[in-house]
């Protein structure tokens, strides 16, 4: 299968990008949790495009309509569905490269897979709007995680060559630009801007935190954490890495540095550094779950590329045309709290049955 | 759940360092798939410890007895059980400290987790140990694969601050050292050596590619590629980082820099370069799967380390006994083909299911 | 979870009788089938209240709008998600005896579970309408394996006191009644009239035979096709029972009058009778696969009942008003082929894997 | 898949008749639960064979190992494998028919399953000596609901056309043949005896109750409590039927007659009757849960039987030799109560999801 995450909680994504509707499926929300609508919307928002010059003009509204699962404001047990409808789309713009895949992007990779039936349009099943519905459950439950304390914060850590700057600490989601040093936002997005002029695309890093954890959640060998995260933050379209705490920095340093000594802070057990990202054995420790996953450059470029005639098996030239983002990473960092705070929760929901 | 992975076959593990024995059952491969116990039992010995000055000196024989899933030396189409009896333990060199959690290990997050239950001898059930019931599922799928033109292989990318030169393209499993430059293999030996001599320890990257793949393995979303091979390889203790192809070196690059272009070949669609790793939307592209994992140095050192009392809430100092690799990186490369061979296993018996 | 059924399919439904609409995706059914939705309509007609004088007079409509997983009539390998709006519905109806569980229903049990915040009107997720989505999701299976010369076929085996007569061995689905014998569809409406004059319900079994079965599919031990089958039919609101071949029959036969024997039919192994229904040790022998539900009397009867005032847990007489059928026998037999199609494709995709 | 079970603690059970070793992995039983290792295997032997004249000769001692997932008395968190080595076993018994298919059991099904491979000795994983481990899981799992105030009690409904007598309200575990009325287990006895001596054999029914649940256990549709009994017992093999309450015979109820009042007892929510069998939409009303499963004869005689040559495809005779129970009803007694507590102990681990 494919479009399903969670153990404890089971999101099923659908929709392509310009069917009827996308939407979602939430499965084993306990009932008598609230939903603030409009808290929602605003994290809808923070995906949204269209909102700023370095985000493509397609107008996606984005307002979930909920089917079931929901009676007023409180979950009722049942499963959330909701879905967005696709309502601002040029099918048209597609028709002309179905045989032509685009680089970097998943047409010819479905071409094989579903031998030609696939729904070509916007990249199906595979465009990065389907990040809405993901956005629709993992504002649910960043809501829920609120309510026991637990915080999932992010922001750019790097587009291009432009790092971002100090640790991250607080939340960035207020900020017109999600960086924690503002020189180092300006400096990104002149860079988003020049490449768009460029008819060229940058990609980026996004780093998130939970915190407020408590210690004890995942599982160990497969079960972990990092297991839990990556599979679900690599079902974000363009992320091709993930690492946790120091990760592979962690690779070049000696155990007497990487090690995390534990210490008693408040009558706790915490440790000094974190560079093990406050998992270990793939269980949280209660320290900040730390985390950073690598975006490739938008794949749709203006300029001309070299891709081939699927069907003639010769090779031929493209040019992407539509509206594109120079850059998705702005618009990934609510997706990457979105699938933490899914993640998250799973595992938090299956520590309870180990409770007594 | 925690110690189970598969969708199509489902891998479940279990054990404990010091437990009467580790093992592992393998649910869902077809009946009348050969087994080769000795190929198998060559896999296992790269992995096995106590081989070499770098490794520890514990000998564990790892020679797995099949309890069942096979009749002669083809499988039967019931669950495959084997299991490796847990011989040299001293389990007397961890009473000492069970209240005092070794950094970068999951004592502390164990005793949380488990309420002062879990089995702590050795690191229990989170120990390295349990790669070895990994290893003779690996072992068994390499085998499945490789009658189907499929082959997995790897080498140390990098240990401490030493990389491995020149492109992957060939198996290093004969190697004694298994690195494609063999300067850069004497320089990472020689590293280890240093950190032992130092009491401390080193880790590094481990490079994996996937040759002979057909395109069109796995699925959108949450079952693409890059999830199904992280959620197995975050299995593998000590692993907190993993990258696609270019992977985080993707994130500086640009669009027209990244994307890889298609090219006939052939008369197939191929790409000219491998950016990618092979993964386009979660799907084979029929080119070489390639993946990078960062590997935490051995968080075992000889040399004494801040730790804490977990009853008294009190600060303590902790010196590690027993028997330690100052480097796991080597016995972590055999562990990550097993891991991408049972994840492209799993997919490739998905495939077929789409097939008519 | 709940609501999801299929392990090479995943089937989840959605929805609440009064929640803004009904519905169900279904993943994993391959790119390229065919759906015709005229014929699904028709199916899902056979499921429709308010044809008969037998039943509720609620006009449900049930037509399915598809927002995701085909391009034009064929699949394009996406999910499928299909919904229908919940229109002609009542709350008011089931405002008065929120606090009073209808005898024979989930609305007690639905208290206890949800806390309270369960979506009470209509029953809520509970409800017999939310067979609706499993019979688009069965009707799709069921045009896939008749182009694969498997066919469904069913029959409503008692009601009441009444029995149909002769074998199950054509279909039943294009008459006004589903029975074999006419007399007995007679008596059995006659019998459905005569509870509802007396302000009472009535049940019955509904017979089930899978036609052109190859031998070898389902699993042993938890995944045989009994299983399977069982796992999916008690989803259907109100079965209470499920017995395969001869059933509670069987156990009051010997063994030499029970098994089954093999004899060769047109160079093919066949049985002489059938009383394994069609399965041994799980697995289809190629044989029809027969099974029978014991479906109970509708629990909405006119008359008043004794039922209790959850909150002051005090005793109360009920009536339960609104529009109820006097009998769901005949609308449960298109939902029996629906769930025996779902269960049988779901192992169909499954025996692909051991192939080769 | 096919060999587990279960959702929030994972089943899986491996081996064959005759491999080296039978057992079961156990994944999710909290840390710190007790096992009584001494009451286990009092548990085991109500279902060993040889005890009694009416059970086969062979001695399979049942003793089970464990590898993992305890230190001393107690659990620790990780998964708990057992095993029971096969000691006593006579392959040569089963060598002589490993192309004629004994008719009731696997054989041919096996044969065209696993195209040749499978296990065929003493009916490989398909054996009734499987239900072993079965037992081991569910001895655990009703140790610990013991603790939790929630009983499994059973016993023999009938054995051929001999009906025990009176209601099941009370524990039959310390009764040499388990019925409530100690003349029908006498009839019984003196039934199976005749079958014996006719080289024939007796099905049977076998009654189970669950006592002290909660209310609220159990999920909608997929994942109601009769949906996850079924899916474990028609694990047990010759189960061929199940119901639940009344059941078979709600079916010929009216409406009137067959729904629970609901009354107030002791300040609590009960039913008057209980013809729902303590499930109400899927989900444990707080009452007795209460089902029947039918299990067909043992479909070993001593008798010639007809059978066929699966390789030549000729008819052929067949006479099974090895030792056999003539009726196997009260050692699946036992195995009742096993899967019942697995599946209510699953439930009431998710049940804890649901709690705030």
């Amino acid at each position: 299968m494919s479009s399903s995450y969670g153990e404890n909680i089971r999101l099923s994504i659908f929709g392509q990008s310009h069917s009827p509707a996308i939407g979602m499926t939430l499965e084993g929300i306990p009932a008598g949790e609230h939903i603030d609508f409009q808290e929602l919307q605003r994290f809808m928002e923070r995906r949204a495009p269209g909102r700023k010059d370095y985000s493509t003009a397609r107008k996606e509204g984005d307002l979930p309509e909920f089917l079931s699962g929901v009676r007023g404001e409180f979950t009722c047990g049942a499963p959330l569905t909701a879905i967005i409808r696709n309502g601002d789309t040029r099918s048209k713009d597609y028709a002309a490269f179905s045989n032509l895949p685009r680089p970097g992007h998943a047409d010819y990779t479905a071409q094989v897979k579903y031998f030609g039936y696939q729904d070509y349009a916007g990249g199906g099943h595979f465009s990065g709007r389907l990040t809405a519905p993901l956005c629709i459950a993992g504002g649910i439950c960043l809501q829920i995680l609120k309510r026991q304390g637990i915080e999932v914060i992010s922001r750019i850590k790097s587009i291009g060559s432009v790092e971002d700057k100090g640790p991250l600490t607080v939340s960035t989601a207020a900020r017109d630009f999600p960086t924690v040093d503002e020189a180092a936002g300006m400096a990104m997005q002149e860079a988003i801007r020049e490449a768009r002029m460029a008819r060229d695309s940058l990609g980026g890093a996004v780093e998130c935190a939970v915190l407020g954890l408590p210690a004890g959640l995942g599982d160990p060998i497969f079960g972990g954490m990092e297991n839990r995260i990556a599979a679900i933050v690599f079902g974000i379209p363009a992320v091709k890495g993930i690492e946790f705490g120091a990760g592979f920095q962690a690779a070049k340093l000696r155990g007497s540095e990487n090690n995390d000594s534990f210490v008693i802070e408040d009558g706790q057990v915490r440790t000094r550094s974190n560079n093990c990202g406050g998992i270990l054995g793939g269980i949280t420790d209660g320290m900040p779950l730390v985390f950073r996953a690598a975006i490739k450059p938008t794949p749709s470029i203006a300029m001309e590329q070299d891709s081939v005639d699927m069907v003639k098996l010769t090779e031929a030239k493209l040019t992407v045309g539509g509206r594109h983002d120079p850059c998705i990473v702005p618009r990934a960092v609510p997706c990457m709290e979105a699938a933490a705070a899914i993640a998250v929760y799973d595992a938090l929901l299956g520590r309870r049955k180990e409770l007594r």
